[in-house]
């Protein structure tokens, strides 16, 4: 009856787009471990290691550490409904999708929503972000690290201080930054934090780590409402998280999505942080100087780029359609479209986690390159994958 | 730095509570399979898949029909916050653990709600929910089919043309039914239905199944405002899913557990529903007769007693907890404990989609007969076996 369907068989990608990205080998093998109850004492072991874990690659002590049952849309979701409440205020910096996104969730908890606008492609500065918190006074200012829209790196260490001195929360989206680049949540102030699976993790999608620091807790404690969503209630979830060692039942805890998510962190913390970071940069400096012998220049500005994901400007006369579809066709490599008003005119190509690897740098511009020509660009054949390859020597050396 | 944590190693189970079951040997290997990503067109074909085949789970036409990306908690939420406005009136007949916590998810959508109660361990008659159409009026009456507090299976099939003729809408809780009993969603008028990837399918946690048929669909239209929660809104999700061809984006679905949910639909179709049924039955009637022989008594009534999950009472002078932690700690069997005012008094036994198995019936009943003797219950070894032998022969004579 349903054999028309035949057997799963997904075929051969190179992930590159701005997320998901290729799960790690040892994830995949983790997912694939038989499952305890989610009240066994083994599996309640496993959640004590992954908070821990988390804490270490979030670099906070932070007690309510966890991944939320929900993608990583579903962690900004609970990071808004839990600190916010019916007119409550809010500041959102948005120069990107993403800060659109905030605005438009945010506006979902009756808050009175300030959006703090600049150009996509732009960051905030502190004195700009200064002098709204003196203007509105909010309760809450919501940041993205790494605005997957743009590719821009937002600053946040000044920031803390700055939310501090106006009794403001700070609320950043590190959903492209978790794994990739240092979000450091206790030495930059960070409140509240949301991230996801699929992207520096190398898991696949499915949960949302989150980190809320003790400013964040008093305020959740001091609600005069309930939380608008029963399944994103971080009073109830602690609970069953170990909070007063009740494990009280909330909903079914994802067993399969946490045994990955551990897993990914042990790879992580094997690896490293710094280590983690460093490769990041080191494989988007290659691919950087790919792209700059390839004539294709970066909407973020210099100093602001994100290692992890390189949002690139589509050249003049090559049809955005043609030169993904040929890449995933011919090549198995996705890349990423552009999002608003970059439609047709960027391509996001993501080195996230696993995939932020050389080979992987030389294997995309080769093909890139290869599209590109047949796609009426004005390419010389090679001069990519020279100019990565030398970069690549340069930074061994 | 963290290999202190040690490799996975879940050690051997047998989940015969009420959910997470164990997970099919076929379901685990799809897992296991490499991502592609979440618009790339092999994943569209999966997605298109997943619908196609829940729909025949469901015996249902309706178009909007996916997996929610939240585990079955999450499928409430998503039902009463896209069907409730605030000050609409819900009806919620709760008559145990889980219709309880429906009118406690209700509550948070501003929602007029009236709880319809009966004791923990009854079901509904039709005269019963007439009444309370008939006084209350409501937008939705919400009942769950099969009450995982209490194993009460709750009668359907009258209830879609009462609430037709009540212009209600009929919310129906299938999270523990979906896979093991029959959703009849068409054929019974049931206009919004939930359930869950890890009991019937024998997934692992993390994705709801839901499906909303044309009058849910219309009020749906009709709404004056927005969903409370926008990770949950259908009316974008939708817009993913395939309505219209546009695969906007909302959050990254979960790849791996949609590839999990289809393999597991699979294993269901190529079964066959009926078949499927069948085989609930008969290894509930085994499990029952090998209860009965030990002087265990169900807490549902006859006749309404689900065949994928049995709670029984626990004897008197039995030490719940000293069975339970033998059970799991020597033979890797774990059932669940009471809920609520049971808490202490009963265990619940589930014999649910891959698990609903006569070796696991006797396996299982051998290891409790050892257990309940060692805890000072007064039974003859070896005769909750020997009925239980007893039934399957006569079952399949």
């Amino acid at each position: 009856m349903s054999d028309d369907f035949g057997p799963l068989d997904p075929g051969p990608r190179l992930l590159l787009g701005p997320g998901p990205c290729d799960v790690h080998p040892r994830v995949l093998r983790a997912l694939a471990a038989p499952l305890v109850g989610h009240l066994d004492p083994y599996f309640i072991t496993i959640m004590g290691q992954t908070q821990e874990l988390l804490r270490r690659a979030f670099r906070t002590s932070n007690p309510l550490t966890l991944p939320m049952s929900a993608t990583g849309m579903g962690g900004m979701e609970t990071c808004l409904v839990n600190l916010l409440e019916p007119d409550d205020a809010i500041v959102v910096c948005s120069a990107g999708f993403f800060g659109q996104r905030l605005v438009e969730v945010a506006e979902r908890t009756g808050a009175k929503v300030t959006p703090l606008e600049k150009p996509w492609g732009q960051f905030f500065r502190p004195d700009e972000v200064r002098d709204v918190l003196k203007r509105v006074r909010p309760k809450v200012l919501a940041v993205v690290q790494a605005e997957t829209s743009t590719g821009v790196w937002q600053p946040l260490d000044e920031l803390g201080a700055l939310c501090r001195e106006h009794d403001t929360l700070l609320l950043v989206d590190a959903v492209t930054a978790l794994g990739c680049v240092p979000v450091e949540v206790d030495a930059w102030g960070l409140d509240a934090v949301y991230s996801c699976s699929q992207k520096g993790l190398s898991c696949p999608p499915g949960l949302s780590p989150v980190t809320f620091g003790p400013r964040a807790l008093a305020a959740m404690e001091r609600r005069r409402t309930k939380v608008q969503s029963w399944y994103l209630d971080l009073s109830i979830i602690r609970r069953y998280w170990g909070e007063g060692a009740e494990r009280l039942y909330h909903h079914t805890a994802p067993i399969t999505m946490v045994y990955a998510m551990r897993e990914a962190l042990m790879v992580l913390h094997e690896e490293g942080l710094a280590e983690r970071w460093e490769r990041h940069s080191r494989n988007a400096a290659a691919l950087r100087a790919g792209f700059a012998a390839l004539g294709l220049t970066l909407l973020a500005p210099e100093g602001y780029q994100l290692p992890q994901l390189s949002v690139v400007r589509i050249p003049e006369g090559v049809a955005d359609a043609a030169v993904r579809t040929r890449l995933l066709r011919e090549f198995g490599i996705e890349v990423g479209g552009g999002l608003g008003e970059f439609k047709g005119r960027a391509w996001r190509v993501g080195l996230m986690g696993y995939n932020s690897r050389p080979e992987v740098v030389l294997q995309f511009l080769g093909a890139l390159e290869r599209c590109l020509v047949s796609a009426g660009g004005k390419v010389t054949p090679g001069c990519g994958v020279a100019a990565a390859e030398k970069a690549l020597a340069a930074s061994s050396a």
